[in-house]
């Protein structure tokens, strides 16, 4: 039995989404019929929505714009530091470090890092843009850098790739510490982690 | 951080679809703003599409009318036996089952079944419409109904409650056959299965 056209695009399009598979879209699918059409119009609405959304030309974190507005709010704050930079992965992960309350500088957000240590043309694009803003706006060099990826084992070699490229662009760079999570049990983080708390002890 | 209004109602909207949580949710914003609206533009023609599709007066599944049918293909092939009717909990079931090509009875969906062997409104509604169609079309009795709930605790239990029901309105009410699925192995059949292949070996 094959399945109508309008399920088969539906599928087709949500199941290329980030961790959606087949399965999950035609359940969705079937979901979404069964709630109706008022409903499967909000989602659409909610959809619509989405293109209202710009790109900040300096950070390339994603925001709503006013008048045509082309940086985000942390871009135009000019009481953050805009001398130390958050590189970040995900706009996910600077929504994250942002809720600390415990950065005050600026962020650059590179998109998902591949595991083979080489950046892809869009992400190549946004380094060289990174640069062009040190050089014009900070002469040159910025006072810190922080690479925020993962302390994964790809997340290190991404961040020694990241590090490569961007140390004439900066006085210092930094990673995120490591150790026990708070609320965390001594008795039940792993060596690694139990050894860079260690060595990082204060 | 507060997120933009438009990603809030995105999330609200997408993390109430069955197993989209709100972390996912946000991920897809963020994913479908960084495609672009063109993409985007896709993604609603997609779910516009979806609106065209009806579900079937008789057997609850979806298909795509043609001249205000009301009725889906398989319920209007007079070919098809429709004095057996397999009872499923979802459409992707039925599907499952219509692939084998072994079935050339009817169906019945009845939507995911709760944990609580208890009945939703529309659930209740369906196995009204179920009753009425036998009394009206087979002359109140089916030949044979297929309780083609999942061999779980919980779909062995809504499997009996739904027994119980329907019991007045078919000759015989039988469950799909239980064993070691083919390309299985007997070391790692759980006892359950085993006791059950060998229960109804063949």
């Amino acid at each position: 039995m094959n399945l109508p056209d309008s399920i088969r695009n539906f599928v087709d399009k949500f199941s290329k989404l980030p961790s959606i598979g087949p399965r999950q879209a035609t359940r969705l699918a079937f979901h979404m019929i069964g709630e109706g059409k008022t409903e499967i119009d909000e989602t659409i609405a909610s959809l619509e929505g989405l293109k209202k959304m710009s790109i900040c030309e300096n950070c390339f974190f994603v925001f709503s714009p006013e008048d045509n507005e082309k940086l985000c709010e942390i871009c135009l704050d000019k009481k953050r530091n805009s001398k130390i930079i958050a590189l970040v992965e995900k706009e996910t992960d600077l929504i994250s470090l942002e809720k600390t309350g415990k950065f005050r500088g600026r962020y650059f957000v590179i998109g998902c890092l591949a595991k083979n240590e080489v950046l892809n043309t869009e992400q190549k694009q946004r380094i060289t843009k990174l640069k062009t803003t040190i050089e014009k706006e900070l002469g040159g060099k910025a006072d810190e850098i922080i690479i925020a990826t993962n302390p994964t084992t790809y997340g290190d070699f991404n961040a020694a790739m990241l590090s490569k490229e961007l140390k004439d662009y900066t006085q210092k760079i930094t990673r995120l510490g490591r150790g026990i999570p708070t609320g965390g049990e001594i008795e039940f983080a792993d060596e690694e982690t139990l050894g860079s708390a260690l060595e990082r002890r204060i």
